[in-house]
């Protein structure tokens, strides 16, 4: 069984971005990269087959929900998340902070963990830096995240410098509970806007010796602007020879932005989200299937693209579909929208590799009107 | 193209029951079969490959519903239905009746059609067997069935015969509308459990000539006896060279009988729906996947069983899965249930083949303790 360890392929001689390679127990795969997230050890709807058809590297499942249903025992016994979900890829598992934030109730923060009644039947229950990393290590993931606090946005600096030293302790305390060498376990950089904070994360972190840095406490409702000083605040102080992964970031021009600041690893449920909503994301920009215009289309979502939706459907069969709330159609969506993600890291990483990703972001923002202060993206 | 046509392949020496082969437009299907049902052209959440992968022959599609959503001008301006769906498989269409009597609210039968108020919206809107027909024509399946009356069940004599009456002239009047000879058009034989309007039924719709018959009325709460009894009341006046076709029965014991009695097509909601509450049919009988006892068997839903969701996933992922009501848990029970039915029927045609149905018959009622009475099947 191959070993965790990152290598950096090629630095793009224009932009500085770079490329790499991912080196897990369960293969190998290139970065710049976007993850799909498997919530409940499922990328809804899709198969093991289809998830390796778009080309997917890692693929998430959530620690939390995991730990709730089915619990870690029952995946540990079924042998772990690749045996039980019965998927290739490799796979990264998140600390839970973040949901225990942001789906549970009632959460009171002690030094020794969160409290917190759980979304699924308000039970009380205890989340601690040493339990999530139990529960990860019996989910068996090969990238697995330090437990977090995912601090509320925005918050004061007096509050946010206590979360952050609190949250280094977790990680310090995550480190030593950590018993699987085969799974590569990830500090997480949190400090809110506060530029202080963020180095004084990252520095700390490195201190302590990761294989990999999370750039967390993103995707709160934080401008892209204030998004990407977080990005600058810490990446600057994490080691170039070690992945970095951008939590929670998933729309095409943060991907972008990310990737020039020298992030490797993307992930978010927006794509499939959108997906099972009808919305989609096209080389021309965001299409609502829903839309009358489609009703007889019989092209398909986006020529340009090469997914299996695309390739065997069109428009006017997927609009009747979702209209009609149909498993079928959300399941088609939500492999066109990762495909399109996915194939965006492929190019992006090709412009890497010819040395011209600076052109080819400024092209891609040109094109679909983006800008790097304030705009959506899709 | 070819022209619809069917072929008694064998007769069994020992049962009477036949195997045979229908042509079709979109190619050659074996029977007896049982046909998955995608009412909204769609076998809920199955791709084309996988209807194909569990060796699907016809499958079905729903008039009534496509009519509302999209409108059949949508589909015929996609092609049809093998387009609009992207699939290779002959697809047959039902003529809306069962629907307009299940589903629709204040209807009101007059001699020219049936006036009612559609499930979705409450619009009133009026069916007639020159509209089902049309309307079938637009949609474009192989086989297409005649407008018919679905009575309530139980109905006195004196209205079932005038019920049958209209649905003669229905018949003929579809017959007489129906503009596309590459479609090949079913008489529905009605009566009820009544053995003489059964008899004149079938006879008047001989008369007429179709390519193939259905027996209708069924599945509308009669007991198994009695569903036994309007197979024999109708069969015997049917054509032997002609298919024979009994509608939305699916339960196991149910296939074998009307095998049995000499009937090559079948088709139910009951697999894929009760897929997805989580109840399976296996070879030792239903199982229902939320059981606490398959939470942590890791073992296939069916030993017995070639599908692809017996082949790659365990009891206690998919008890997850649907326990979490993911779409790819749906997805994968209908492939298993769908894949059930067919494979028996597979079996069915082998015993045939080697004259020795009544044999399987009994072995298999015998092992699932079922009767020609009042059982279950599964």
């Amino acid at each position: 069984m191959t070993e965790f360890s990152f290598e950096i392929t090629h630095v793009c001689a224009q932009s500085g971005a770079r490329t790499g390679i991912l080196h897990t127990p369960h293969g190998d795969v290139l970065t710049p990269m976007f993850m799909p997230v498997g919530t409940l050890a499922t990328v809804k709807f899709l198969s093991p087959e289809e998830i390796e058809e778009i080309q997917a590297g890692v693929i998430l499942a959530n620690t939390y929900h995991l730990w709730l249903r089915p619990g870690e025992q029952i995946v540990k016994a079924a042998g772990g998340l690749h045996k039980f979900m019965n998927v290739k890829n490799p796979i990264l598992t998140d600390s839970g902070g973040f949901q225990v934030f942001s789906l549970a109730d009632s959460r009171k923060i002690t030094e020794e963990g969160v409290t917190f009644k759980n979304h699924l039947n308000g039970d009380t229950m205890f989340l601690s830096p040493e339990k999530a990393i139990q529960v990860q290590n019996d989910l068996g993931a090969d990238i697995i995240m330090s437990f977090d606090e995912c601090p509320p946005y925005p918050a004061t600096h007096e509050y946010m410098k206590k979360s952050v030293e609190r949250t280094l302790r977790w990680a310090q305390r995550g480190k030593d509970a950590h018993s699987n060498p085969k799974q590569a376990l990830f500090g997480i950089v949190q400090g809110g806007e506060f530029k202080d904070l963020r180095e004084y994360s990252a520095k700390s972190l490195v201190e302590m010796d990761f294989p990999g840095y999370s750039i967390g406490g993103t995707s709160v409702g934080e401008t892209k602007e204030t998004l990407y000083k977080m990005i600058d605040y810490a990446i600057k102080y994490l080691p170039l020879n070690k992945p970095r992964y951008l939590m929670g970031v998933g729309s095409t021009d943060a991907i972008l932005e990310g990737v020039l600041r020298g992030v490797d690893m993307f992930d978010c449920v927006l794509p499939t989200r959108i997906a099972r909503h009808g919305t989609l994301m096209t080389s021309t920009g965001r299409l609502n299937i829903r839309n009358a215009k489609n009703e007889q289309d019989f092209g398909p979502i986006d020529v340009e693209c090469d997914c299996y939706t695309c390739k065997n459907f069109s428009r006017a069969y997927l609009r009747h579909l979702i209209r009609c709330d149909e498993g079928l159609g959300q399941r088609l969506l939500s492999i066109h929208n990762l495909r399109f993600l996915i194939k965006l890291t492929e190019d992006v990483r090709i412009a890497i590799n010819e040395d011209r990703f600076q052109d080819f972001k400024d092209e891609y923002f040109k094109k679909h009107h983006l800008n790097s202060i304030n705009s959506k993206g899709f």
